[in-house]
């Protein structure tokens, strides 16, 4: 860890000071008014060493990073049988979102997509008695965090606004791959997506997908070690929209982006990493988030090729 | 080594006898004369132990693996620009291919799709005096195997029904992404695609991609450390077309198929395996070589997840 | 019309005893109900003349012929700039609707296909006070026929099952081309498609596009001679689905289908003619009602090519 | 025809001295060098009576127009079992053109877009001894003409950067629906797109479109009526790309335009009528053109419809 710290501090500096060409999220008018200048990195590693840089206590809008979680508890309930409703893919083109819900009749291509999300959403609903408590009550178990709740403001400024994601749900419905009410899926999922985390909050409750021997306090694992790893190869191949190729290339580790500017990567029994830098490149993914992680796999030679 | 060797036997046995449902490539009339039956396998470890069994040692058409060869080529000798003319990402569906060459204006989204490969020949017909004969050199060096070479009628028989290649060429042209004629770079593509190797050969051919310290006889290195890694990550989320995620998700490995029944797959720092059976599965990569390697990284805990 | 008359009763005796290899709707669970073996004809020219064949008298859900009215009154009411919120080609195929809903930026091919219609519906909410019961009195004016009503029964089924239209105008609207609520958009969309007429009816609302002296009998005109012509135009490239091209070369009138086995065509200046047969071939137009047609054309040589 | 000559003139004056818009077409080098002043509009009925005015009488590469030749000669040789080979239905959107064609199988969606009309080309090829010779004898000859030809410079021109439709034909000969060499089709389409006209030639040659009684010199019908009625058919709903439908709405006839900023379109029973205006819309139809005969078919009240 201590050869880490010297080089996230490094790396803080530079990248702290370049000029940002991204753009805040504006479709969501919550988060266009989040301070652009925040910038926030944490590591945690399997050893529960951890170091944080900058905004790394704040919290913000954690957004896609959520579908991580959400997956994460309907691998564990539903088992495989969830890759019937969703496969794991990569998508190609977001051009192609609706092109390919007909192609494929209904079968997202991956769950880290909005509609594979929306599918495991509904998966959770058929599962969970209090979905939205119960969900909540998971990642604060996971993470040892009590302090974890979701934004109403945030998920009622995307249900004003989320017709698109709406028109998504509808759509699978109608090939019948929703079984629940659309207006519960999406309330669920707006919800879950407005959960708010700081990077020190996200590189320790994602530390059960690095760490093969990671236990609740209650001494539950989360997932079976086969689990994990595929959660993480998934994350490789579709955690970045249609920028995942690039964060392979460029990065070389399994990780997670929002909208909100945050980004988690996994070094697989090594360490779980999270920045925050709220400005966002044209495919979506935090602009500094993305620069600082590959320089940080390049100097600390830990891509996993 | 010794470890690997048992199970390598156990799968082998298993898979073996399993009934397979495959197909064998049939667009390639050549192809559809193999007997079915062949299998083998060879991996090579970083320390150049190597241990192999069944079908290792016959040659067969290597088909798509070449677009390893022929990309690691362009990119030593274009450098980061390369990625101007071809980008990294997986390409989603097969179905879409013409659609998103119209959409991306001519670049192809990553090397190992037909239309990106084609783009690579053609960057390297820009380098080489004598195409043809340079990049089998380059082959024949940095496996130290004089023998490898074309297999003229499998390249003729693609010319002969390689209507969609050709069409796919054109294209890529009038967006004005492919320099030279149409007819050179094709005839150099279905070439590259006609190399024979056997298990054997492959899995040491393609070592320079799991050793770091890779040098050909002559002491020269093929590819500078980044660019093997940034390879295999490509490898990883592009290199089995369409199941591109599902053999991440499934084996956990770089790795490259082809028509011809062979898969090659990548263990950073570790090894390299090839296992060949010509049988083929819906996404054209072969059945039993898929299912070898899934056993393979689970009994030896080697998915780099 | 004694010359059309013998026509038609020869027409009718060979169609009426085909086999009819076609389908009932069954989307609609209400539609699957109905007795197959119903076939009518009538025809009404522009003297006010007319004569029926068969079941031409019983009422059946004319479903996507009733888009003709929505548009004739949103036309009328809204007049060109109607045109800056649906478009005017035809549509290519179904297969498509989504991604051209992308590509076109929410606004649809033409107000035929299920997207512009529910535009159209937006449109008319935005100008009517009283929606349901306006666009009601509209259709009994024209047609001087109080009897004119919903099927509410039909309108509920729709609702029931029309996923794919509510994701239709969630997508628009997220393209901000839908200015009201999405439920009450969808509410009087399903209404309007309730409609239920019979063959003589149709023959007689649809007047007002055959006669350029058409008025009501309040001595009010439908739509001015230039708006007919042109909703004639788009009749005859658009009015049936992916099956367009093949109506106009086959028929050779401006047409619209339901999915309730209606067709109603135009001979501008001649006549009106609705024939109805419940089952549909594969594009979802009537199978005997397209038959029919095509030989009534051909034996009256009044095709307008 | 004195009744026109009148609203010709007028329309001709006014629409002469607009600003004009348009670009040249600037994909062939060739007619990028043409003066974009040129203006002719000529019209022969079906009594012979015939008036031209502005540039009527100067040649220039009629470009897509021919399209309407090849297709006549094809269907008067292969009769309706063309229709197995290229549809008659609109495409929706040149941007699918790729798409399209691998969802149909390599049926084209009709003879007026490229990939159908070089289908047609592989379909004369296979009817034509001397294919390019037969097919200039045959223009010849419905012309009266003997003085028609292909532009050798304009053909080459075209070749030299034809690669999207080469991409087309081998994309379509990959779904083994052409059957001759893609070199002979595609030169073979390339000059017949070569054809220079002026408006005076085009109004006389495409009166068999127009006249039910026509006959060549030598006494020969070139098409049955029915066919003549089916070729106006599908020029309605796909003559002028993914504006057919905008021209029927406002022009409300038959038509066919080239990127050589002709336009000929058709009253069935009435006349052919020919305007040549050379800037081309964003949709590559004559501005001018489509302009003019808007105003033409409203002043004469002569639309279809």
């Amino acid at each position: 860890m201590e050869n880490y710290k010297k080089i996230i501090k490094d790396i803080y500096l530079e990248v702290k000071n370049l000029p940002d060409t991204g753009t805040l999220a504006n479709y969501i008018p919550e988060l266009a008014l989040i301070d652009a200048r925040n910038f926030g990195i944490h590591i945690t590693n399997t050893d529960k060493l951890s170091f944080g840089i900058g905004d790394f206590d704040k919290k913000f809008s954690i957004q896609s990073i959520s579908k991580l979680l959400s997956l994460a508890l309907a691998y564990k309930l539903e088992g495989e049988k969830l890759w019937e409703r969703v496969d794991v893919e990569p998508s190609g083109n977001p051009f192609n979102s609706f092109l390919q819900l007909e192609t494929d009749s209904g079968k997202p291509r991956n769950p880290f997509i909005n509609s594979g999300a929306i599918v495991v959403c509904d998966v959770l609903l058929s599962h969970l008695k209090n979905p939205k408590e119960d969900f909540l009550n998971f990642c604060r178990e996971i993470s040892k965090n009590p302090s974890l709740n979701y934004n109403e403001k945030v998920a009622q400024s995307e249900k004003d606004t989320g017709f698109r994601n709406i028109a998504i749900c509808n759509l699978i419905k109608s090939f019948d791959n929703i079984k629940n009410e659309v207006a519960a899926v999406i309330d669920f999922y707006f919800h879950i997506c407005s959960l708010e985390m700081s990077c020190k909050e996200l590189s320790e409750i994602f530390l059960f997908l690095a760490d093969d021997d990671f236990t609740t306090p209650k001494g539950n694992s989360i997932l079976t070690r086969s689990q994990a790893k595929r959660i993480n190869a998934i994350m490789l191949t579709c955690g970045f929209y249609d920028e995942s190729g690039e964060f392979a290339f460029r990065v070389g580790l399994p990780g997670k982006s929002g909208v909100g500017g945050g980004i988690v990567a996994i070094h697989p029994d090594k360490y779980c990493i999270a920045v925050w830098s709220p400005k966002l490149n044209e495919q979506s993914n935090s602009y500094k988030g993305m620069l600082f992680l590959e320089k940080f796999t390049t100097r600390t030679a830990s891509s996993i090729f």
